[in-house]
This record gives C-alpha cells, structure tokens and sequence, in this order.
C-alpha cells in the first residue's frame, strides 16, 4: 500500500474510533515510545499519553457519538512522519483537523491531534454539549 | 545546539517575524522542496507554499504587529521533524499552536502553522481585525 494510503488509513482509524465511541481501538492507534499532544477544539494543550488518553476516555464513554463525516483527507509524507490534514463536517459546521502519525514497529500511530474551526464552528460545537471544555 | 533548542529558536524566528511584520523573514523560514499546510486561527486549511505565503503577505503587510508573547514552547524531535508547540498570549486571551518544522539543507524549516483557541479566544481575536477571514 503506498504510505499516502496506508497513513489515510489509520486517520480513517483514528476516526472510526471516534465515530463508534471505541476506546481501546483510540488507545491502540497513539504511539506508545515517543511523545504525544492533542489539542481538542477549543481546549488547552494535553501534553502526554496519560493526559491524552484520559481526555479521549471522557470523550468516548460519556457522549453519544459525534454526527460527522470526514471530507479531503490528505496525506504528506516525511520519512517515518506522516501529517494528515482533513475536514471533519458536522450537519452544520466544518472544522479542520490536523493529525500526525509517526511509523512505530511498522504501523503509522498517532503522535498530534489539532482540531479547530471559525468562532461559529466551534460556537455550534459547544451547543453540542460535552466536547468542549 | 541541542535538537530541541535549535526547532525551539526556528520557532521564536516564525514569532520574530509575525511580530515585525518582516514578511521577507517569513518567506524564508517557511520550507521550499516539501509540502506545506497553514491553518490561521479560525480560516480553512491553506494548502500549498504559494497559498500560504500569500496569506502571510497580506496578514503581515496589512496589519500592525500583533500584541502577543509566546510562551511554554516545548519541542519534541522526530529524526528530521519537530513538533514545536507553544502558547500565543495576547493581553486577554491565549491560543494553542502546532508548528511542525522539516530539516532542509541543515536548517528548520516550516511546514505547517495551526494555530486555535476557545470560542471565547477567537471572538475576541475577531475583534482586533483582519486576522480573521
């Protein structure tokens, strides 16, 4: 599988995750040996794979999944870096997503989470309950 | 230097640049040979090195310097990336920045700016002007 593709495919992962509440499968797609930060939208930095995993375990258990699809997924690759850029779309609203994946004994896991959107976006987002801090 | 410390300074140049307004040191912190991604707070993702430069020129050229420090920039290196995350403090908000740097030809160079914050952080960002589409 050329790497674009494969590096696509475990942003579909990430999302899948999402998109079905599954914990363990979020927990399985972060790296383990090198350091990790996600940016929810809207929130501060978490710095750490405890932090990280703790704030997805909020998210995952305790909301409904989220009504999004994923649009223009695209993949750049540096070496044993990938960098994902996408648009995640709510019925009324888009906010764009960064993911980075660094290659861990063969498979892309995720190092970076940055979502963000316009004051709208994130406005409406709000308006959803529970994914904003 | 150390890796972190000199991805660390890469990053204070970027701020250097933003908060002259020196869109010439801009141009030349930003990467040349691979892809490049730049998500402003609140706009779409800006795709392509000529996309991006022509939003720095007219954020920097037709604005004054913004009034921000940077601040808690911690680095973390993957072989030839760095991650580079930082703290934009302006007088009465903060946002949350990824600035991800490739090396090319011995220096760190840009390859993508995404910078966020709370809904709060934005709306009032949206009230300086024009650095909001």
């Amino acid at each position: 599988m050329p790497e674009t593709e494969s590096a696509i495919a475990a942003n579909d992962a990430f999302y899948s995750a999402m998109l079905t509440c599954d914990f363990d499968l979020m927990d399985e797609l972060w790296a383990t040996g090198v350091p990790v930060n996600c940016i929810h939208p809207g929130w501060h930095n978490l710095v750490g794979r405890e932090a990280v995993m703790e704030s997805w375990k909020a998210i995952l258990l305790n909301n409904a999944p989220p009504n999004m699809t994923v649009h223009e997924a695209t993949a750049s690759i540096y070496d044993d870096l990938a960098v994902v850029i996408c648009s995640e779309v709510f019925p009324d609203m888009t906010l764009v997503a960064t993911n980075v994946f660094v290659r861990e004994e063969g498979e892309w896991k995720m190092i970076l989470h940055q979502a963000g959107g316009s004051v709208q976006s994130l406005a409406k987002l709000g308006d959803q309950g529970g994914y904003l801090q």
